[in-house]
């Protein structure tokens, strides 16, 4: 099993991070502008990136703390399986998030691509949270020309 | 052991690719503004941020194709023993780089943090050979604030 993790600081408070990935409002200022299905532990929350994309089922919260989902359907093939988790913490002047995103079954060249956009999208919700102005899909920044 | 590994698409010909990775004027315009010893296999190419930074010895050069370095002293102690390797490949419109920081001991927050800081220094490339400007030490995207 391969894992992909992340680690940005962000000066906003744990309970707007928290919100920002638990909200559809949330997730859309930093990752798709489409996203539907958010709420508690056994929501699925689907991400849509020209209509189609990835669901998620929220697995674990713990408030401004932990968010974890698991990939319960559609593209890509190769998340079949695979887990997301965002650990929250705090050194008294920003707010650390851990991103994982893990269990995948081979270290490919999709899951190489997939690691860039990850740090892509995280600092998109950096910046969402601190400058109010994110880049969520499909105002993305481009990592290739594809 | 443990390995960072990203993917992004350049549009630009492997040969300038190639001396974007294997000369101090290439490496400066994207990594850090303060690089020498750039050379053949064999060579200790310095990297340094604000005076100290990491050497790395040139391992493996293939023309337009592959660069290898050894981590060879300094800092940061977690690099001991770790090699970054890049390979380019073409699909006819854009020169792929895929990336690779191998050999980690452990996956720590510094290797979290490095993977996500790597992303910033890809995309730094990525800009550098696109628009002529590139975003090198001083001037990267920060991540956190430290």
């Amino acid at each position: 099993m391969y894992a992909i993790n992340h680690r940005v600081g962000i000066q906003a408070p744990s309970e707007q991070v928290y919100e920002a990935l638990t909200t559809n409002d949330g997730l859309m200022k930093w990752w798709t502008n489409d996203v539907s299905g958010a709420g508690d532990v056994g929501a699925v929350i689907k991400f849509r990136f020209n209509g189609s994309g990835p669901d998620f089922k929220v697995a674990k919260l713990v408030a401004n703390n932990t968010v974890v989902w698991q990939h319960s359907g559609n593209v890509p093939e190769a998340w079949k399986g695979t887990e997301i988790s965002f650990q929250l913490s705090s050194d008294g002047q920003q707010t650390f998030v851990n991103f994982s995103h893990s269990n995948w079954q081979q270290a490919t060249d999709f899951m190489a691509h997939c690691n860039t956009k990850w740090t892509v999208f995280m600092l998109s919700l950096k910046e969402a949270l601190e400058s109010g102005q994110g880049k969520p899909f499909p105002n993305d920044i481009s990592i290739d020309h594809s």
